[in-house]
């Protein structure tokens, strides 16, 4: 697979925001099953291997497990806070858990697991998230191995079939439109901001 | 009307977030008339006198405006970078064009527009965003009337019912759900981060 155009854009901009760690958090909206729009923010976790697809991780137990399941269409919105941009990124969301039988996702999914740290590790042993708070020894688990991973522990893939690029600084500012066609080729237009 | 209780935990995040203007910076989900999320950022613009409305503004002609008029439904992700506290606002979007005849909400338009910069009004001539670019002297028009709202100016109202506040400084973290009963009484409970 080719990279898509708006790949070094996106690129460009993490690197530039680098030196402030949430300019990996980004937000993630999907569609809950009674049709109203769910938002959080998430971490970005990189891309896969040679490809144009966003690794996520979530538990699950997660609220947006079951979005996606209903509806696999969301909307990632990434800002940038020190070079003022924008990339709003639509496209379908894959889950990648335990029971995933394809190889090389399960490879990306232990490999994501090993990436991570023992704080980030240890949230795949709480008790659901979203319920009524549980007593604090709930939150006691012993830290899991770091390369074995634990059911609750899911890859989620966003494989972006548009993105659009905005660009706050300049007056008017810039706007670039990316998507793909049937074809698997990207069209790229500047668009009004 | 009585303040929700999660109007002091959002007034705290803002106060002490406040050396960096991109804290009023919010992103909005919405829903496209083809049942696939949209999520874009707005900026926040205060709350409706002594209430718990959140006020942002658009452009009569924006995406989000045909959006709402399908699925009022939306949701806000407002994640504040120095405290690294999130909050989830779910509620119903309402849009106050040239033609609201509510005088309350013609004049809370009126003082927004009053209360923006040259720059922001002078956005409301330009060429309908999402369109193919237009030529550079589409966007040269003169500063709109600082008094006179133009016609594709609107309020957008956001009315919560559910909140979600997340604050990711301790071990756990500390997640309080906010919502608001058929009797228009708030219920906090604490839940699992």
């Amino acid at each position: 697979m080719t990279l898509a155009p708006w790949r070094p854009s996106l690129a460009r901009a993490l690197h530039r925001n680098r030196s402030r760690p949430y300019s990996r958090y980004l937000q993630l909206a999907t569609l809950r099953p009674d049709g109203r729009p769910a938002n959080r923010t998430v971490v970005f976790r990189g891309f896969m291997q040679d490809s144009n697809t966003l690794t996520l991780i979530t538990d699950v137990r997660s609220e947006k497990v079951s979005h996606l399941a209903h509806q696999p269409w969301a909307e990632a919105c990434w800002y940038f806070t020190e070079t003022r941009e924008q990339f709003r990124l639509t496209g379908t969301l894959q889950l990648i858990d335990a029971n995933s039988q394809k190889a090389a996702l399960q490879i990306a999914r232990q490999q994501t697991w090993e990436s991570l740290s023992d704080a980030a590790r240890i949230q795949f042993t709480w008790p659901a998230s979203g319920q009524p708070r549980a007593a604090q020894d709930a939150f006691e688990a012993p830290a899991p191995h770091p390369s074995l991973p634990l059911e609750s522990f899911c890859l989620l893939l966003l494989l972006p079939t548009e993105v659009d690029h905005l660009e706050l600084r300049g007056n008017p500012q810039t706007r670039t439109h990316h998507r793909i066609t049937d074809l698997e080729q990207w069209v790229v237009e500047p668009i009004n901001p």
